[in-house]
């Protein structure tokens, strides 16, 4: 069933939609067919949540917004299932945040690379970096260690949604402020990083241009953040039963 | 990353080889790209019950071992991921059960058929039947409703592993006493079956072959079984902070 097939008054519109992109993504070269077991585990994990941004969320995203904005040079890491959902929404939040771009994939490919390059420029992006050959972050090691000299190598904070366990703790490791979004609250890349959002990726990421906009030009202080107690409580929320789960199905 | 990379020990290793036949299913045509998602929603699923068969699940086995064993003409229906992830297990399923294999897709592929007919026979399967373009069951508008006329529309026990709501529905419907497997307790097909086993089709197979085998060619009778109290406690487990559960994660 394709989305367009799909009227908007379907209540498993927007989940319909999002599949769609992502086997659009597969399709154009964007998306790997490991990206769409994940966008799959990630449907699930938002099943349980009641498909919405519950405060968790919320205050992981206020805490984001100031951390990019007080950011000295921020950068925005872009995976193929990232770029398939919400291209141009990385590219508004580039934007809004002063951030870089920057493409990279875990399993090495190159047409894969440039073919996710395409969709931020085609979206608006002034410029998307791609990964150099001559750069690399330590403590990992395969295809994901390469970054641009001018983007990851040296930010202080990176926004890598839905990121690799690895490469998460690598990014730590590397001294950098991760931010990340990721719907389950038990991943590796959820509990390493500094600042997780545990929502969908495209319901959070208009909130989240919305309030690095909203903070303006001014100086901005960073927002104290428990992580460990804002995932505890994500994974409250979806352990307990709901009203709301019991609607949508996994069929 | 390819499960031939990963060594036996790795504690991922059964999740990462049952990722890489699904994507393999898709590569030689048998699997859908949606059918991935799916994939990955399951095992969302199955983290959160443990990644292990629990005693609602060894239940659901005994029950739909009595069903099959019982059964006049007993049909198991072979979809793209069912047939990807355990084409050998099905077929073992069939000869135990003395049922015949029949395919069944959601969106119409003729060549997606035949690829999938290919897997059980290369495994052994003495048949496998394909769905008619004459003879169809009631209740259900698309491509699923087209059965075979010596497979599902005469039989009176149908399993239907990985199935969709829409589908089950109608075998129910149409007088049949229907066995699935889904990882998801809330689903419309687990709610619907008759008897739902909820756990790993890969891990639970080998067990129902078993508990066929060892029923023998003695005269069964039905087990009796509460589909909605197994569910329920499938969910309970499900939403439980269980210790087994922090270890995989999602990336």
């Amino acid at each position: 069933m394709s989305a367009s097939d799909v009227p908007a008054s379907h209540p498993r519109y927007l989940s319909l939609l999002r599949r769609e992109r992502i086997v659009c993504g597969v399709e154009r070269g964007v998306t790997s067919l490991h990206g769409l077991i994940a966008h799959g585990r990630g449907e699930a994990f938002d099943y349980l949540i009641g498909e919405r941004t519950h405060l968790f969320a919320t205050g992981a995203i206020t805490a984001a917004a100031a951390a990019l904005k007080g950011a000295r040079h921020p950068v925005i890491s872009v995976n193929g299932n990232a770029c398939a959902l919400a291209a141009a929404e990385l590219v508004a939040l580039a934007e809004a945040a002063g951030a870089w771009l920057e493409v990279n994939i875990f399993t090495s490919s190159p047409p894969r690379e440039l073919a996710i390059r395409t969709m931020p420029l085609d979206a608006g992006a002034r410029d998307v970096l791609m990964p150099s050959q001559t750069h690399a972050i330590q403590h990992i090691d395969h295809n994901r260690k390469w970054v641009h000299p001018e983007g990851i190598l040296t930010a202080d904070v990176v926004c890598v949604p839905l990121e690799d366990g690895d490469r998460c703790e690598a990014l730590v490791k590397n001294g950098k402020t991760v931010i990340t979004i990721d719907l389950n609250p038990l991943s590796r890349t959820s509990r390493t990083a500094q600042i997780t959002i545990v929502d969908n990726l495209t319901r959070c990421l208009p909130l989240l241009v919305q309030a690095v906009r909203e903070a303006g030009t001014a100086p901005v202080d960073p927002v104290p953040w428990d992580n460990r107690k804002a995932l505890a409580e994500a994974e409250s929320v979806m352990r307990q039963p709901q009203a709301t789960v019991s609607g949508p199905t996994a069929n």
